[in-house]
Order: structure tokens, then C-alpha cells, then sequence
């Protein structure tokens, strides 16, 4: 079923996720220090970043280019070993109605229109859509859970993500 | 200056955001426990949901519908006092080159189709765009900072933005 609740709004790229994942092959960063992970703003946009690198932590809001078709409303997330069914919006699914991804990565530097980051669990190539800084009293929220996501074979997967490794042969 | 990095993206508002927020005036909302804000998904994607009450805290992408025109690369936001250039990824200004906003809100809970949250610092009828669940362990950054929001006013500034109070004719 389609709703009539399309928005006129043009989204365009304004910069690319660089990371080691080419294909949906494993790979295990296992280095933080070495730069495997950065970001290149479109040189237009660099204006756009003064005082960003003040920031310990980014917003990075991307376009899953790689992942396609209608999004389904249940998912079976790998965080629950497939076992779990729960809804789009309760999952952190590349596959959504509006296909906008978001992580919170650590801001190592800027040289120029390049920044580099911690791990990001991107497909090399991702178009960025924006970037916005992660501000302390604000975001960070210390009384925070983790929903459903609970026992050891999900916080398993949880330690994955946060190391920015993909799994399963999708960045889900 | 145009690049032609577009992207056929269609995105459509999957629900409103419902707060006190009708015009610029200033509003105060007094008390936490009232039902002041909330957000109704389009019944459609009511079955994307399930499980989603369990997580206390959930991020809500939207269109800030009400700002328009081209994004200044450079934005002088109300939280330096209007003292401060900074580049707009630096910043959490509604005008940016791509128009998604984001906040992090308590989820108080789920009726039906309808979220009620914690303060939303966004215009009554915002188009939603996107929910996720804001995971414990994966979001929380207890090392971030403030970057470049320093001194008493950006402070006091810092904390109506919690609050989610509108202020200065601008919801930045």
C-alpha cells in the first residue's frame, strides 16, 4: 500500500563513506589507529565544516546506496541470530521506508575536505548526506537501554557493531 | 554553486510530530509529565513498531518543513549568541544542504499509532522521516564534548535546547 505522504525534496551527495568494506566479504579492522575509515566532502562543502573538528563525536547521516527495493514493516534482525521479529523502525535496518543511515562515529582529524573516523559500517562508496555534530548533555544519554536487544548472542552482535565490523553478509 | 551529486531518493513523511509549537512565539513547556508532544505515524507502518517501546530513548529524523532556501555553508546559531561563525555541519541549524533534522527523545510510551515523547524542538506538524532505537552501548558517548558551545550564554543556551524550547523566532 502507498501513502500519499510523498515529500518534494531533493537529496544530494555531499561526500563519500571510504571504508575497507568493498563487498560483503568479512573484514576485521583490528587496528582503531591505523585510518581505514574517513570521509571526503564534495570540496564545494568545506566551507561547511569550520569548527566541526572541536567535536569528539559526529553525526553521519548516509544514503545505503547498496540496499534496495520496499522495505519490509518486520525484520529479523542478525543482532537476535534470526530469531527475533521486530519492527523496521524498533531495528537499525538499512532497508527503511526512507533510506537514511546514522552512526555516531569518533572525529580523529580533518585535513582539508577529509575526515577521519572510527569505524563505520558503511559499503566503500556510500553517499554521506550530512554531518552534524554529537553534543555532550544532549545526546548522550547515560540512562539509556538496549530495547530488545539482550542476551549473550545479541550482545555479542552489539560489541560487533561497535567495532564497526560487518556480518552476515549485510551491514544490518 | 551546484554539484551533480543528486540523488533519486523519494522520501515521504511517515508520520507528524505534534508539539505546542504553531508559530515562532515563544513557548514554555513546564511540565515533563504532560502529554505536550507526540508523534502519530501514518497507520500504514504501525506494525514497524513492535518492540520498539522497549528502548527508553529513540531517534526521530524529520523535515523541518517550515525553513527553506538555499543552506549558508557558514551559520551564526543563536547558541554563541549570534557572536560565532561556524560551519553549518558544525551546527544543528534546520538549513542545511540536505534538509533532515534529528533529535534524541525519552519514549514515554506507544498507543496504537501514536509515540508520546519528551520535548521535540520542532514546529507542530513536522514531517516525520525516519524512527530508530537509540541503543545503549552504541550511542551513548559518555567522552563526548560540547566542541564549540564553551561559556555561560552557549551553556544556558545548551540547556533550553534540552528542554526543547524554541527561542529566537528559530528552532536552531
Amino acid at each position: 500500500m502507498e501513502t500519499n505522504q510523498e515529500l518534494s525534496i531533493r537529496l544530494r551527495a555531499i561526500g563519500r563513506i571510504h571504508t575497507p568494506y568493498v563487498d560483503s566479504a568479512p573484514y576485521q579492522p583490528t587496528d582503531d589507529e591505523r585510518d581505514e575509515f574517513w570521509i571526503t566532502l564534495e570540496p564545494h562543502y568545506g566551507e561547511g565544516l569550520r569548527e566541526l573538528e572541536r567535536f569528539t563525536y559526529i553525526y553521519v547521516l548516509f544514503y545505503p546506496h547498496r540496499v534496495s527495493g520496499e522495505a519490509p514493516l518486520i525484520v529479523s534482525p542478525p543482532w537476535a541470530g534470526g530469531r527475533r521479529q521486530v519492527g523496521v523502525f524498533a531495528s537499525r535496518s538499512p532497508l527503511r521506508p526512507n533510506p537514511i543511515g546514522l552512526s555516531v562515529v569518533r572525529l580523529k582529524r580533518i585535513e582539508g575536505v577529509t575526515l577521519y573516523t572510527s569505524p563505520l559500517d558503511a559499503y566503500d562508496g556510500t553517499p554521506v548526506l550530512d554531518l552534524k555534530p554529537y553534543i555532550a548533555g544532549l545526546d548522550d544519554k547515560s540512562d539509556a537501554n538496549v530495547g530488545w536487544v539482550e542476551g549473550s548472542e545479541d550482545a555479542a552482535h552489539l560489541a560487533v557493531h561497535k567495532r564497526g565490523i560487518p556480518h552476515g553478509g549485510e551491514l544490518t
